[in-house]
């Protein structure tokens, strides 16, 4: 057998069912696959069913792929019947190293060569989990989801260094045929990127409340009502370009360099060095494709309007005050 | 003359009318206010006016208030004339220390003591913008906005050593009436609290691009496609709040207490205190204001759906490829 374009799986293997696996699962019923799940904790079978039942109408209301049900959702009940029956394996078991070792090494072993596995881990490197792996640890590669995963998009590939580039490859290239956003990634780092961006904020606001500098509503209100309006639009360099007015990212950089030496967090900012700056100004002119800045300043205002609009009438409608 | 009640004002002193200062009064005017600009630069009535052009189409998307109108801006040629006619003052010219010192000195000359003057600075503390103030330092204090102030809605209300605490309170109601979501700071904290948190953010954000970790637009895609969706709609603690499953905060911070510690970022996370914990719970609880973790997460899914589906639309209508 050999491996499947990664643009047709058919069959997926979920390796355990907590709140992120049974998450992919709903996410790939949601796309039109087969889904066979294993789980061997204490009624996972219940609890997965559960969450279907209470998650299905949210899949609906995102839209079903042609054909799929979650009737097509199936439980094995060995390591061994699921490694043998699916085509890719997207494992979410507890984050504890021992235990992905020596379920990697297990597995390696059941699972044909040609079935890619992917963790969902948020804190482990691939190398550091494949050590036990004697088989084939070319094929093993981390694809870390977002909370929720059946509904955010943003995933992170990255392979550890016994990963081929293949399997990197594949997997991107899957995760995109699902619909996900993925960053595909060259070299392990901890906390890959999505989480190291939001725990420089996350650390920032304890070390505030620690301090008593402000309460734990003004840090969600800061947000919600303010950067993080504009961070769904276009993250957070694009909205910066703009925020450079005409001169667009490379102006912010020459004007606000001095902020960079503030005291505004107390995570201290690498050099400006003219290398630097220019990756910033490229990267963002990159994603802008051509579009000027006010096109962009049109579209964040646009997008900003609607999320506004929208979010209002939810509390209204559901009586939110916050 | 006394002070207006903060939700009575009806006119408004827009002093500085470049891009933030343009904006505030495009927002005043939203409101059903007069507005009265005064800016000593080439041309500012042309470009404000050209501005009030361009945007005014975006509020009247937003919904004007019942008496608004943009032809209840007017210009003035003086700051004496400014400083005369309004009930308050939104400041927004040029973050440079000295020219706001001497320039907080000669307003607080010409306008009457009961005339708030309010800063949009970001950068610096109103202790040390009012040295040169001596009438009365009590009517200054900070109300610094995130661009584009027209439509984001937080703002940060900040008073320096001088200013009276009902100054601080006059202008968080003001704000609060014309439909701003106010964070009343207690000390003078440099970056105030949004930018704290989006700096901390960005400076990670500029190392990854630096040290080659990662490339601009995966900073990009993770926060737009990941965190970032969701942080419009319940802000970060909040949101973590519903990471915790059902046991919440309390059980995040226990369960993910070992990651504070893990090389995630650059910034070193503060000691998880039982003080800090109690907070952040407490903190957490008081905004979920009695709403179950359940029902935030429906919350949280809905308005995501609403989000995605929404930006899917104008990018779609649009030919956005991101």
């Amino acid at each position: 057998m050999s491996r499947p374009a990664a643009t047709h799986v058919s069959r997926v293997g979920v390796l355990g069912t907590g709140t992120i696996g049974g998450a992919w699962a709903l996410h790939f019923l949601r796309m039109g696959m087969d889904v066979v799940a294993y789980d061997p904790g204490p009624q996972s079978k219940e609890k997965l069913l559960a969450m279907v039942d209470h998650i299905w109408p949210t899949m609906e209301k995102l839209g079903l792929r042609p054909g799929a049900s979650r009737d097509r959702l199936s439980f094995v009940d060995s390591l061994e019947a699921l490694a043998t029956q699916v085509e890719v394996i997207q494992e979410s078991t507890p984050e504890v190293l021992d235990a992905k070792r020596a379920l990697f090494a297990q597995l390696d072993k059941l699972a044909p060569a040609e079935v890619v596995i992917i963790s969902s881990t948020s804190g482990f490197a691939m190398s550091d989990m494949t050590t036990d792996v004697s088989g084939h640890p070319e094929r093993f590669v981390v694809g870390h989801p977002f909370n929720p995963p059946y509904l955010v998009p943003f995933c992170e590939v990255c392979g550890g260094k016994q990963t081929s580039q293949d399997v990197v490859d594949w997997t991107t290239d899957f995760y995109e045929a699902v619909e996900k956003k993925v960053a595909k990634m060259t070299q392990e780092l901890p906390g890959f990127i999505g989480n190291r961006l939001q725990e420089a904020l996350w650390r920032e606001a304890l070390h505030m409340v620690k301090n008593k500098e402000c309460s734990v509503e003004d840090i969600d209100k800061a947000i919600a009502y303010g950067p993080g309006l504009r961070w769904a639009i276009m993250g957070h360099c694009l909205t910066y370009h703009l925020g450079g007015g005409q001169g667009g990212m490379a102006h912010l950089l020459d004007h606000f360099e001095e902020s960079l030496e503030a005291p505004w967090t107390r995570l201290k900012a690498p050099k400006l060095t003219p290398e630097l700056k220019k990756d910033m100004v490229d990267g963002c002119l990159s994603q802008a494709n051509g579009a000027s800045i006010n096109d962009l300043i049109q579209e964040r205002d646009d997008c900003l309007i609607r999320i506004m609009q929208t979010l209002e009438e939810y509390r209204q409608e559901h009586g939110i005050k916050r």
